[in-house]
C-alpha cells in the first residue's frame, strides 16, 4: 500500500516532489528556499493566480491526479498567454487531507510540470498544508519579451473577432460525463485536459491585437467583459461558431443539448479570444467569428441573446 | 443583515473587492484583466506562495477577517524579506462557501491591503472561487533592487547567528488562547497579528548577511534547515534567547509551559534569523544568539536538545 502524505511529512514530502520538477533558464532559483528567484528580463513580470477546489472544479473519480495538474496549470499558463506573455513559471500550493496517498501527489506535480513544459516554464516553488478537501492554487509568472500587455479594454468599432482555440468541447466532455453518455471520447478528453493556443497569445500580440482574453467563463461572458472594457458593442456570427464541429453536434444529440448554447456559455476551454485591426490577415490559428461596433453589449446575429451568462463561481455548481 | 457573497455573485464581489485596493507604483496593471504586469526593475522577480486554511492557520472565533488578511499578508512578505527584497505585491484567492457574508471578505481584504501598505506593496491580483472550507492563498512578489539573493546555503563557521523580530510570541499567544487564559493581550495580539521586521531582510542582505531564513517553523527547526543547506554547525546560547523576554516568562508560568520551548519552536512570528560574518557591525534590530561551526546540526548551548522538531504541517494540529 502507498504511503500516505502524513506519514511522509512535510519536508519528506517537498523533497520528493521537488526532484520531479526540473528547472527552465528563466529560474534563477527554484525551490527550497524562503522564495524563488525569477527572470522578468523585460523588467516587468505578468502574474496570475486561480484556486481549484475538489468537488467544483475537479472530480477524482473523473480526473486522475495528473489530469488535475495538467488542468490547473493550463488554466493559469492562458491567462498569461492572454496577456501576450510568454510563461516562465508556476508557484503551487496544495492543502490536502494527511491520508491522501503521495503518488496522487506525484501525479499532480508531474501534470503542472508538463504542462507548464509546453510553453518552456517550470514549477518554481509551492507550499503544502493539510485541509480537509484538496484544493490547489496557482500562481503563473510571465514574461511580455519588450512588448505592451493585450488588455481587455482595447477594442475599436471595425475590428473583426477572432477565436484561436477549442469552444465548448469542454462543456460538452462536462455534459458527457455528467450524463454518463460514452462513445465521444475526445470531448471527455477535452474536459479533463483543455489544450490552450498558449502561442496564440504572443502571436495576438504581434499582429497588433487590440484586445485579448483567455475565455474562461463562456464566449459570450468573456467577450461582454471586453464589450465593457473597451466601451464597445460585439456581435458574433453563429455558422462561424459551429460550423465545422461535427463532434459538438453528435455529442449534443446525444444528450438533448445545443451545440451553439456549449460554444457560446462553455468555459474552461481556455481559448483565446481576440479584437483585431479590421485590414488585418490572420494566420490559421484564428478564426474570425464576429465584428466590434460602437454600442456596447454582446449580441448573435445582430440580436440580444437571452441569459448572457457564464460561469459564477457562486451561482452554479460544477 | 449583511448580504452574502453568493448573493452578490463572483464579479458583483470582485468589483466591491478591488474597489479597496489603490495600486502602488510597482503595479503597472492590477486587478481586472487576465492577469496582473508588475515592474521588475532589475530583470528579476522573488516570488513565494503560502495556502491558509480555516481551523488549521486560523480561527473565526479568535481571529477577525481583518486579522487573518493581516497574517496571512504577513507571512507571505516576510517569505520576501527573508531572500533580502522588498515586497512589490501580492495575488490573493480566496475560497469560500456562498453563505459566507460579504464583510468578512471586505475585512480580510483590508488586512491584506493594510499589511502590504507597510512595505509599500500592493494587492495586484487575485480570485474567487466556492469551497465549504475558507481557505486563503497568498502569493507574494518582490524586488532584491540588484542585490544578490540571500539564500539559506552560505552559512560559514565563524559567522555570528542573529535575529530580528519575536520569538515565541505566537506560541505563547496560541498557547493563552487554547487554555483560555487572559490578561496577556500583547502575546494574544502577536498570535492573531504578526508583526514581521521586514525592513530587517533587506537590512542583512546590505550587511553581508550569509544566510537568512524567515523564522515560520520554530528557530531551530528553521536553523537546522540553514544548517543543513550549508554544511554547517549552528549553536544557540539560551540566555540570548529568552533572557529580556519578561513577558513570556509570565505567560509561561500562567499554563504551565517552559518559555525556551516556545523561543525555540515556536513559528508564526515570522522573526529573521540570519548568519553574518564575524566581525560585523550589527544594528539595533538584530541581537546576537549564536555562532556557526565545523560539523553540522543545530545545538543549544552545546548540548543537543530532544527533538529539533517545529511544525510539520501534516503530523501537529493547530
Amino acid at each position: 500500500m502507498d504511503p500516505t502524505i502524513g506519514k511522509l511529512g512535510e519536508f519528506g514530502l517537498i523533497a520528493l516532489v521537488t526532484a520531479r520538477l526540473p528547472q527552465g533558464p528563466e529560474v534563477l532559483l527554484g525551490p527550497g528556499d524562503d522564495a524563488a528567484v525569477i527572470r522578468a528580463g523585460d523588467g516587468r513580470v505578468v502574474a496570475t493566480t486561480d484556486l481549484l477546489v475538489e468537488g467544483r472544479h475537479f472530480r477524482r473519480d473523473w480526473s486522475t491526479a495528473y489530469d488535475v495538474g495538467r488542468k490547473a496549470a493550463a488554466q493559469n499558463l492562458a491567462d498569461v498567454a492572454a496577456m501576450g506573455a510568454v510563461p516562465t513559471a508556476l508557484l503551487v500550493g496544495l492543502a490536502a487531507p494527511a491520508t491522501l496517498e503521495t503518488p496522487w501527489v506525484f501525479g499532480l506535480a508531474d501534470g503542472l510540470r508538463d504542462e507548464s513544459s509546453l510553453v518552456g516554464a517550470s514549477v518554481a516553488g509551492g507550499d503544502v498544508v493539510s485541509g480537509d478537501a484538496i484544493t490547489v492554487s496557482v500562481t503563473a509568472l510571465g514574461s511580455l519579451q519588450g512588448r505592451a500587455p493585450v488588455t481587455r479594454s482595447g477594442a475599436r468599432p471595425g475590428d473583426v473577432v477572432a477565436v484561436a482555440g477549442r469552444l465548448g468541447w469542454s462543456a460538452a466532455g462536462h455534459a458527457l460525463l455528467t450524463a454518463g453518455v460514452t462513445g465521444h471520447p475526445r470531448l471527455v478528453a477535452a474536459h479533463l485536459r483543455p489544450q490552450p493556443p498558449y502561442a496564440a497569445g504572443p502571436q495576438a500580440a504581434g499582429l497588433g491585437a487590440t484586445a485579448l482574453i483567455d475565455v474562461s467563463d463562456g464566449l459570450l461572458q468573456d467577450l461582454g467583459h471586453v464589450a465593457a472594457a473597451s466601451g464597445v458593442a460585439i456581435d458574433l456570427r453563429s455558422p462561424a461558431l459551429v460550423g465545422a464541429a461535427a463532434d459538438l453536434v453528435a455529442a449534443a444529440e446525444a444528450v438533448g443539448a445545443d451545440p451553439l448554447d456549449w460554444v457560446l456559455r462553455g468555459g474552461e476551454d481556455h481559448a483565446l479570444a481576440g479584437c483585431f485591426p479590421g485590414g488585418v490577415d490572420l494566420p490559421d490559428a484564428w478564426s474570425v467569428v464576429g465584428s466590434v461596433a460602437t454600442g456596447g453589449g454582446t449580441t448573435v446575429d445582430g440580436a440580444a441573446v437571452p441569459g448572457s451568462g457564464g460561469w459564477d463561481h457562486f451561482r452554479t455548481s460544477s
